[in-house]
């Protein structure tokens, strides 16, 4: 079967591969919709060490094709909604139910691009189907389930992490796609203020739309000063979704002395985070620092796809690109990962 | 100075008696706006036993006209709104940190009506006042301000309560004023579908106004096989805020096995809560059963101005008779007592 | 093959199966050490509705003899330590992270004696073994070992939902096997007073042993009236891990007004809560109630297994009677039926 | 009156200052039991920014000489724990309820050495004293008392902070006296293995006694690969109660990919923290990374005398060196600022 991936790291291609076949608890899934991530070019670009001959992608809605004998719940021909982390539910660390996106070692329930290949392909497997597989709802438009798997699932567990409660301040550094989740994920729970910090036009006005009060702009100059002077003071809680290193220590500078700092970045390998210990109150202050991954699993996405289907937010906003056929995979990910100003999530959608 | 409330049980009346004076720490307030509620009428009828010579009144928007010695951030003239808890934040339940309504004792911090006069006079006194009075600030309504007092701090502890998370389903029994902003407060929380249980009319559009998505009527039959037949199960979440001692037994029956149900409803001294073994899983369900009062002080109060300073809510829908001058709290009070069906809550707005 | 449990209802007695087989996830497992519980006995009674032909037993230590093609950390001859509960990890109240014990309704993961034959037999079945077995750790007393697989994992669960902290007053209300475990659990949480009600004398010197500091007996009036003399007014928490329905009450009317009571004790279907409404505040106070069936699977007992290895505790104090071979189920299973009063827990251990 | 402290930075003596007078919520207190703290001698030599003038000291047992006319529940000669850190219970944080250690800024609850003369005098003032002191219980030895207010309140704060449960490996780096009572804090939460890094012959056989089963040297190594060695991977949770800005990054690289760091260190305002991204997991690891300062007041005291008062806990052990009488303030600040080898914590007693 054909595939889009990485040839070897920095180049991108077409790829022939066999057909997965299940394990008795795994479907194969052919996809219909699908979107490229700038984890998938991350990777490409060998920012997750060097690879080479793999499938890319993880953000799928698809059709089942087969499964294996102790599947219950689908059966080819079921549409259905991928999430991007699909755990493995007996999984030490998911046993002590504090997150389920490392299974049995760090980040050990993402499998796509890493222990196998992406949904970028003509077929592609996924584990513990009946746990990780969500019925794609009637009534549901394909583009919203499509934007739950990864960009909702990630920027709602920034606001999680946070734990945002009614009327707080929230700071949200980067308002890519991820970041504009998280935006609609801090009005949903509540919020009063929400600060962005961002500078590309659309993203500032779908920022808007989904909650934002404020937008605070690195080309205004210090961010942290800026937060400072809008607030008068500091901020109930600060969320990063983009940035780099430095952003840690400035997010904590933003946050008042008992709130929490909550990161779903992906950070490069070389990066050090750097902070100064007052601004961290020379360990005094009781400032979270929190950070990770997405959960997995189908509750999750259902949950997702519900807050969709009862009209509290289209997130099918951030789609600015759209593709048709299998073959525009090529396109749409060579789109994202040259990211033109006006990029937001670029989607496509293929008919069998 | 005058006051309304009661002259002895069952009897409301006009009374006539000394203006109260501020310890160090406390406000003397003229009240601006007033809210009658049902606790007051209830007190009224010795509902939480007999008392005589009371002024009533817990919900108000004032003006300082006295402070204490040690009092620090307001001064006469300025506009405060008035949680109706107003917490001695030094009580031992309180540097607990669990929750702030019991200061020493249950509902100590809970003065008004119980440990002194309530809002319904010339003048009233807040204790503590730089921890319990929050500035009105700039643009926002003095309607939706006096709705925060009470109606919506009480609304939102349900919902704080039973820890509503995104996507979830969440039943809300009872929609009068307090129901509501559950109803609302359990949408800011990102809920999916928010099923309320209610009949009137009025209640039920601005339900509807505020997330509900299905209605469910005590007329059409049992609401526990109403709430199984809409959902084909049970929900995440039941929030109790109306209803009588069996209600709780209901609530539990329509919860998951690992649900929670949180009640702020005020039962009466004679009612006897009766649940059978087997609703509650013979006590191998993990069902919480949670209720409550509504936390008190200044922070929270401003948060929950930002929540409608910031445009994410409009409590003011709630009140649907409005009267001016200080004598009309009479009317508005018989009114609220005698509870005619377009009645959601009333509101009295003075100048002096 | 031959196990012992109930031809019917009220009738027990040994019985001939099928010997069971593996699922690719599952193991089969030879019980080396078993000790009934009172949920045994209750269950030949008919206490979950009725039954027949039905093997008892869900404590066991035990040797795999068979696995499943998809096992990967068991194969035969390992000594394992068989929790009561193994969930089927993928359900979908797992995945939502709150409790382990109902994977997909109420109690779904306590599959032995519900959903299939117990451990008192020549060989039974464990369900997703890589998960919800443990390897019996080099070190430790079979009998410590058997113990942690119910009574201590039940009796913690109840001290995890009470949230017990440092320097807290508790009651624990039973001590039976459970409540002792209870009792052990709530000193290793740092508790300060630890109230026990109970009366049987062996019981009360281990409760002491395991750090009880007061105790109360029932004979000696009500239970109540005793707690509140001792303590000159409410306690931090209530555990209740006996007693009957009334029991709920009585913990209720002992909590402080921000406590919590959390019950592990298994009520009769027949059984009615009837809790007067002043006793919970008139729904004001914010007591929690909480009850529950304890968590499940292998990382929980491992942690328990560690407490054990680390010298924290010491449960092998339950058993108080012993008894050698399989044939020995019998007598130990009946001893559990008639409940002497020097009887604690009964164990059997078995070489093949 | 005469105090111990600060003449200027760098230079420690005795001051003549006025006896301090309280206001109307507070105490002064003329102490029976005093310790000098490593936070102290760090003062004088200016670590948190040039004092003159200043009595120093924090940790105390006194008896009551004067209060305010609005104290209730204290009176002349009453004895008293004070704790270290004494909030104003209004503060926007408390209100909160997070944290007590912050009342409106951060560590604004640490009102000894910042905001005011310390306890190293004849008298020193306490504010809000019914909310801020605890009385001595009997029974209970004056050198175990003083060991609540600030070792063992700190100590627990960094268990609390690490959510430490049943079972669990825990490090805890650091073996001073505040390390020792996180050792102590971790046994009493439950834990299995708890593994200490420190050298100190004293300390580590203090250690031991208070639950540690394996010490780690710094002199042997790289503390995290011997831990990685001891425990075959990583562990629950990291308690750092010592140690240099180093620390942090090497605590994150002991912890599982789900588990806690939880810091009570106070850094230099000189350090940095410099944590590599991958140490982190590049974002993706759910390591949580908390610090703070210890919670304050009398019912956290009271909670922590419980503990002694019920046999939980000897924390006396703690004192190394004792002293009699006023005077001996100046040897014992003198030894705490030298450190012998042997000191764990010094104490000096006064009579009147």
């Amino acid at each position: 079967m054909r595939g889009y991936g990485m040839i070897k790291t920095g180049q991108p291609g077409w790829l022939e591969k066999e057909k997965p076949t299940p394990g008795p608890l795994d479907a194969i899934i052919r996809p219909i919709a699908l979107a490229p991530c700038s984890s998938d070019t991350h990777t490409m670009h060998g920012g997750s060490g060097p690879k080479e001959n793999l499938i890319l992608g993880h953000e799928a809605i698809g059709e089942v094709v087969e499964t294996g004998d102790l599947v219950c719940k689908f059966k080819p021909g079921d549409k259905v909604v991928v999430p991007c982390v699909t755990p493995d539910w007996t999984g030490r660390y998911i046993q002590e139910g504090r997150y389920t996106a490392h299974d049995n070692h760090m980040m050990g329930s993402f499998k796509f691009l890493i222990a196998k290949d992406g949904t970028f392909a003509e077929f592609f497997h996924v584990n513990m189907a009946d746990a990780n597989l969500a019925h794609l709802p009637p009534g549901i438009a394909i583009e919203s389930a499509l934007m739950t798997v990864d960009m909702m699932s990630t920027g709602f567990h920034a606001v999680e992490l946070a734990e945002v409660g009614y009327g707080e301040t929230v700071v949200v550094i980067g308002i890519g796609p991820v970041g504009l989740m998280a935006v609609a994920g801090t009005q949903l729970k509540g919020a009063g203020r929400i600060i962005v910090v961002g500078t590309r036009p659309n993203c500032v006005k779908i920022a808007k739309e989904y909650g934002a009060t404020d937008v605070v702009s690195y080309k205004d100059g210090d961010i942290v000063q800026q937060v400072k002077d809008l607030t008068g003071g500091s901020v109930d809680k600060v969320i990063i979704a983009g940035g780099n290193a430095n952003t840690l220590a400035q997010a904590i500078s933003m946050v008042k002395t008992t709130g929490i700092v909550s990161s779903v970045n992906y950070y490069d390998a070389a990066d050090t985070f750097t902070i100064p210990a007052p601004v961290w109150g020379l360990g005094m202050a009781n400032i979270d620092i929190r950070g990770g991954f997405c959960p997995g699993g189908a509750v999750r996405i259902e949950k997702l796809l519900n807050i969709i289907k009862y009209g509290r937010l289209d997130p099918s906003k951030l789609i600015t690109h759209r593709f048709d056929g299998f073959e525009k995979i090529e396109d749409a990910f060579l789109l994202m990962d040259k990211k033109p100003a006006d990029l937001i999530k670029p989607a496509i959608f293929i008919k069998w």
